[in-house]
């Protein structure tokens, strides 16, 4: 497959450009006979939108899902499920200036190397636009893992140098993530992460951090040695986000610091098989889940529209300044939590599906 | 594909159980009319096999290659690669004790959990060993990317609490990486971690680390949107290897505490088209190549086999104490250089075939 | 993938019920830069549209392409083309009947085994309206392929016992295929058709036939070995048509009953390379492309809407009694002529795209 | 996947050339807990084998397959078998006049213009010898297909123009195949098939002809639209098969000739759910099982090789004269039975395993 498509048993192509007619998703795989709630799938489209709140852009988005395909009097048929969105707000003019010069650490030059040439509008196809596709399939996918008693849940752990308290991905619920703009439950470290982003709005610059995520009630046995492994494709999936750059699963580097004896996870007797006393493998182990919550870190680079004159060059070779226009986030981890979110459960739908094989 | 499989251009499906008959790799989709140098292979194979020196375990493995097929007159035919590797010092009875008990932090009881059984035996399908083959299908990918003026080069940087200093990415040489058993280039740091490898296994113990990587000379254009990106594919490269808890590219981590206008990489007109001042990008900007070194690093926990008596579970459930024998190394990490660079050359060739399209 | 994709390098997916709000398809892999002409599209999609002619239903299908995704100022990004088409002339109610009753070879019944649940309007998904997402398709990979010379053509052979004469495959036309609403370029031939459809269709009943196809202008060495064949690539092609019931390459069953002394086809050298003097082997020889024209067949069966009344089963496994109402084709020859050319496009441009590797 | 994997739950990819070191195949995706019966394993191979009746080739072929991988105390473990076959009586210098000559309709120029080289020893890779590795694959298809009652069966029909008369597809069983060498059931028949055979071999010419099969036991729901339709993967696995030149589905084309009102099968109430009292449909509707006997055909072309003084060219382009050497069959059917039966196995468990989801 050519790029766009993920997933093996649940598979998930988006298309669209951000100011092209429209962009959409088609999901091949669903489950046949499943009572799609079109409002819980608002409700995850509307944590990803930019505008949420006045840390973020002022642009809006228009992201009412429109099912083309694959749904009959409210249950899905099986077949593939097509949901598009509507392009409307796009002010295309505002960027008119970025025909010919390569933003610094955006993909304009890399897409113009890849395939000749590209809609230079608003990003075109590498815009974090394209990700409402991944959110509404991501919403599909709750609702599978959901009937499961499978959760996932992710939250904001530090922005720039601003890191809160840990919290325990046991107990953590979406009402304490979402109690703040910032999607971090720690209210104080809440507070300074929210400062952070309106300091670096304020001098026309951008911050990144760090998502923390989780998977609870994952019954062992999901994922497939030796390349299909639970953490592999956690790490391709998150990766594929716009501005991530670092994935870590369980312990991550910080386990790097541990000895075996002090990082071994020992078994005791559960209630339902044997459980971890801790979890520094982060519930899974050969790429396999053993039961306990399935943990996991991304890394969000500042992203890289900044209000600051910076050096690059043109199509044609030559250094030019330039200054970006248009409207864009300071800070995308609030709304990055949803996508972070959806993309996980991509994974685990997919792995979901392969076992019941 | 049911998870033994990696690429898409050039596939790589690798079989073996540790103390089965043999473990190999077949290769679909290797270019035709490759003069193939086994040497090289060998000189690759010899450095992953265990007991290269004294810091490792004393276990030898069989890893003459076998060329089955797809070969003809020294050169590749086009066809699949098949190559296999006998199993031959292979102490099954050494095992015996693990045919009912799961060690703490290993995959026995996921597999058995996923497969309903398993080759309990050296660890069975989730044994490192199956990384033999991987390592010959990254030296068969390295012979291609090398025509091509693309090179690929990894290194230990961080053994436990002993970090070595930072590498230049653009001149580190495998002369260098290889002129300490550590596979560490910092002469001082080598001995620290050293000491601190031969420190852990005087007390049965393991210690874990980090490995840098770099890939040089890969024209810009390389990767695909959205989710056949680069990164993407290096990230779940990286964590299909056991032992792997992390993956960061370019800035990773660090590049989340900077603001965009400090991590964003200017442009500048360089002899071949656009070249960056900074390389927090890591070589890779919306998931395509830039032209500038891509560059990674990899977290290995320390691996889970310890001399130490360990509390865990037996299939039936109950709590039992377990001991491992054995022969274990106390530290994978200098022979995990072979991995990561294999699975790199892997990921690049898949993108390099794909971008002749 | 579950089934609603075809290709490798160019991978097409559709999507769509016929009574939904919209059919369409993704395609991804699309080389980048082609200018797309859409009128040619829009000629394609006309020759396979319901209600062409006198001899086909009356129903008119709303098949205007709607381009979504992956073009720019007329030129294809490389990025996904999603193209949809509007359900409009959707009489739903003439299917009421159907909700609870098993169509005698249709896929009401299978689709309910399937799924568990169906959408009974106008066939669902298993309706011929999805092949419009394969025509807008294939108008792209032709216009692909015609860059390169290569051409793709085909026509109605037989229907029911009426047979045309042989054609030449390395001269025949469109304009000599489009010339009689029956789409065989024998004027004899084509007036039995015809009359054996309207006969059919005054008793409300159906017929089926042969459509023979031709790519010329391929290049030697397109297919691969060993299941990629051309032909087995073709005959899947041409299977996952709606109807179809038959595929022959070259001599097909004639050619059983030769010798291989008559069946072979001797090599002479020709300007730009061998050629053969016969081509029983209808241009594939080992599954690769030896330069000659590729030839092939289908055989379709004749639809199963009849206005008879039928003896069938009902959801609850009761004997029922159906006629079915609605319109339909008492033939499906004349347009599936477009759905040949249209899917063998498919197959031809992910073999061209496959060779440039 | 380049060319030498089929399916895509029970993923079998093969390997080797006929005169390399050795062949066979990785299957990837078997169910595990799998007692292998290996003896029914040689059985097949048996029946592939060359030189089984005085109506064959006399060339031996070493095929004792060799279990590398995937099987632990007799069980199938769910990670890859591999399985490999040695070669060991290969006369390569038979071939040494074929290494500048093309055969015609042989693979040998169609390699050369693919790959740009080739090992023309024995047909290399395009040699049926391949097949040993899908004939292994399918006996393990069988085992899984045979514990849920589902059976597959196929014979000789009809060689060049001696026809048999015709079978019972639900009742005709193994014995009655293989009571000829030439596995036609018709006994009558078989004699007139095998004197034609005879007759060709004694003037150094070859024969083709049809193969019926069958599969029966099969639940309805197995089949998945509207690419992956069973229709359209059997008939990509048998046009797979080394000569094979035809393939139909149910009533094929001589279904053509029929009304709809003919060619319906209708339904009537069944013990376990809906039965159909004709089976023109070959038990396939809208590409999914109604629990009816699949049924299909293949042509198979008289084979190439024939003892004949033949126009050609060289790898120079030069006209020459050929006259073959070496050991061949002057007929394939009564081999290919088994090819076919395990063709349509990998097919079927295919399926069944994506119907578990």
């Amino acid at each position: 497959m050519p790029g766009n498509s993920f997933g093996r048993r649940f598979v998930v192509t988006t298309f669209g450009e951000s100011h092209g007619p429209a962009l959409g998703v088609v999901i091949d795989g669903v489950p046949p006979g499943l009572v799609l709630d079109l409002d819980a799938m608002r409700a995850e489209l509307a944590r990803r939108r930019p505008g949420q709140s006045t840390l973020g852009t002022a642009r809006k988005e228009g992201d009412e899902p429109e099912v083309q395909s694959g749904l009959f009097e409210g249950r899905t048929l099986g077949t593939p499920l097509c949901i598009t969105f509507r392009n409307d707000d796009t002010k295309s003019a505002d960027y008119d200036n970025l025909r010919d010069t390569y933003r610094p650490s955006h993909a304009d030059y890399t897409y113009d190397a890849r395939f000749g040439l590209r809609d230079h509008r608003g990003g075109g196809r590498s815009s974090a636009r394209e990700t409402v596709g991944r959110v509404a399939a991501g919403a599909v996918a709750r609702q599978v893992l959901a009937a499961e008693g499978i959760e996932v849940l992710a939250w904001v752990s530090r922005v720039a140098n601003e890191a809160g308290r840990d919290v325990d991905p046991e107990t953590i619920t979406r009402a304490q993530v979402d109690a703040h703009a910032v999607r971090c439950p720690d209210a104080e470290a809440a507070g300074r992460m929210e400062a952070a982003i309106r300091a670096a709005r304020a001098e026309g610059d951008t911050v990144g951090g760090v998502i923390h995520g989780v998977a609870r009630g994952l019954p062992p046995g999901l994922g497939s040695p030796v390349f299909d492994k639970i953490e592999a494709d956690l790490a391709r999936a998150m990766l594929s986000i716009p501005a991530a750059k670092g994935f870590e699963s369980g312990s991550g580097y910080a386990g790097t610091y541990l000895r075996g004896s002090a990082h071994n996870d020992p078994f005791v007797p559960g209630e339902r098989g044997p459980v971890t006393t801790t979890n520094h493998s982060g519930g899974v182990q050969g790429g396999i889940t053993n039961g306990m919550p399935v943990t996991w870190t991304v890394a969000f680079k500042p992203v890289a529209t900044i209000f600051h004159e910076q050096d690059t060059v043109n199509r044609a070779g030559q250094a030019v300044k330039l200054r970006p226009r248009g409207r864009h986030d300071p800070c995308v981890l609030p709304r990055a939590v949803a996508i972070v979110e959806a993309m996980a459960c991509l994974v685990l739908v997919d792995h979901w599906l392969e076992r019941l094989r």
